[in-house]
């Protein structure tokens, strides 16, 4: 089942673009691999928030070539005993803290490694010391077998998964981005007509895109992800609705 | 009137960098061309601000190398009628909405063609759907007239030029930059003496450098984009004058 | 003493991302040499924090391929009569005004030199008409004494070093990083055993990593760059103990 790497490798991380930390690990990469192509996914994941990480990884990972590296580190339990991971799955590498952070990634065919820790390591740095090694080893074509033990019992995050009922779908916002559209677990039945999304006891109507709603009016439509989302044209939603991540959406379909 | 690809595609947008919106684009245009450098001009346009986009991309684009493709995504109006544009022109290739974000890039020789958007576009992120799979395009040689119909009328921003008299020019502050600076749409008339520029009813020095100013002096100087700039030597010159963009500067020139 | 150019070149500036200066310069880049793998190190250095930059570089180049092109630009003398360097040291190379931002890389067996400031140069933006040209130019093989004439007298900032006494170490906060953590320039005696650090009156436990402390308990640990760092688990350490760069620490070790 080997995958030939595409060369490139996406970073996604809480580490803020301040200090060269992101930098440095793409830096540890070229010096094991010198031809890589490195995209950012986003730094800017709030500090620890595993629950988002999996969230933009699960949804971005499939818009790159297969045999991408994805490298993902949100890692609260640097330094603990939580484990390292490669693996590969549905034609993509990935490496991340066994935390959750693959959580939406990770089917049942997927094959994951636990990686080991270089004694050399850091306590507090393993997206230098132990992940970027671990992700330019992919990328130089080494299968995740190569580089540690079988693992099976990875972690996922509980998250609720949406409630599908026969008039309604009930979910929850999941992220707000960076225009403060709310991004929803819903997934569409695409056999029904769709009326209104509730959201704060808001009755949202449901439009087709922005450009359907008026300046500022706030509404529900089917975003690019496949997905309920909760947007105000040209405007911020969140703000609008005082709503973010957890808040409850229901989806009520028509008769 | 054919040019040759650089194999560098250069992105603008107003998607930020907090979610991965900006590495999904890149993605796609790797799945349709694997060996591109992207260049990131900028994410942090202020959402739906077309104007600050087009001034940005009519200054940086010619600091690439002929053949680059710059793809500028400021979308207010994704998922309406409004067409999605690929053009020649100067040697470089832009791909963007039509709503005025070309409007100092696009001369009278330009080759400009309206982009076909698939059936299965969202209607959301044209950035990931539509546009940058015809940046892809170009960037491997396709010509725009490969990838749509010509289009003769597209939109431009109105906005004000500098009025030019005996004694003054008289124009306005188009965006801030990073550091607080002022950078107005005046261009200077270099066989003139400047005596001073009028801003906020202040009468500020002309200066060669910000040098030749007190630290905290704020000031007026020929910027390195050809424009008058108001700054403030290692200080924050928009935030002391409470001045941002279309406020009106004063050029006076010596008798 | 000639080092292969590695085809990197890494960017680390004050421009901040709002803006597209550092697009322009990697522009201004490839059309000098076609070929470039750009890493940012960071852009939101604090406007002309030259102390800063030269903490982070010092700590970031040593993970680079040697070969790697390191460009430095925060730079509030532009345009005054500072110096523009190009160096050779430690099998790097190095771009930056003489500011001392190159303070903590620049040995005694550097080769540095002055760049010619070509007469076209505009006087606010170096980082374009000089600083990336001559990068360019290291980048492409060209050796520091290709670009200008030797000079052995850079400038350095003065900063404090720790003082190392029998039972402690005494020394200061360099950098906060994104996550609150207060980076020191206390470099640890690993024959010693340490007790506990002392930052403003508070007695801080001495732990291994993070994971060895209570959510939100602020602590003093070895961090993954060999200095002694000040941490809260999962929290902020610097707003929590309300300190910053500059800030005193005092490293007790055990009898």
């Amino acid at each position: 089942m080997a995958v030939a790497p595409s060369g490139i490798v996406t970073l996604l991380t809480d580490f803020g673009l301040r200090d060269p930390f992101v930098g440095v690990m793409k830096g540890v990469m070229l010096g094991h691999c010198p031809a890589l192509s490195f995209i950012d996914l986003t730094h800017d994941i709030a500090p620890q928030d595993v629950a988002a990480a999996a969230f933009w990884l699960g949804h971005a990972y499939r818009y790159f070539p297969e045999g991408t590296v994805h490298l993902a580190v949100v890692d609260p339990g640097v330094g603990s005993s939580r484990r390292a991971l490669a693996a590969l799955c549905d034609g993509h590498y990935f490496v991340a803290p066994d935390n959750g952070v693959l959580g939406a990634v990770l089917g049942a065919d997927a094959s994951v490694v636990q990686l080991e820790v270089p004694q050399t390591a850091s306590r507090t740095f393993h997206g230098r010391d132990v992940f970027a090694p671990a992700a330019a080893a992919l990328a130089s074509g080494q299968p995740p077998s190569a580089l540690g033990a079988t693992v099976t019992d990875w972690l996922s995050i509980a998250s609720a998964a949406p409630v599908v009922g026969e008039h309604t779908s009930v979910g929850q916002v999941m992220v707000v981005d960076h225009f403060g559209n709310l991004i929803s677990n819903v997934r569409l039945d695409a056999t029904r007509d769709v009326a209104h999304v509730i959201c704060k006891g808001m009755q949202l109507p449901w439009v087709r895109s922005y450009a359907d709603a008026q300046p500022g009016e706030i509404v529900a439509l089917l975003d690019s992800w496949g997905l309920v989302e909760i947007a105000a044209r040209n405007s911020n939603a969140a703000a609008k609705l005082g709503a973010g991540p957890g808040e409850a959406i229901e989806l009520h379909y028509r008769a």
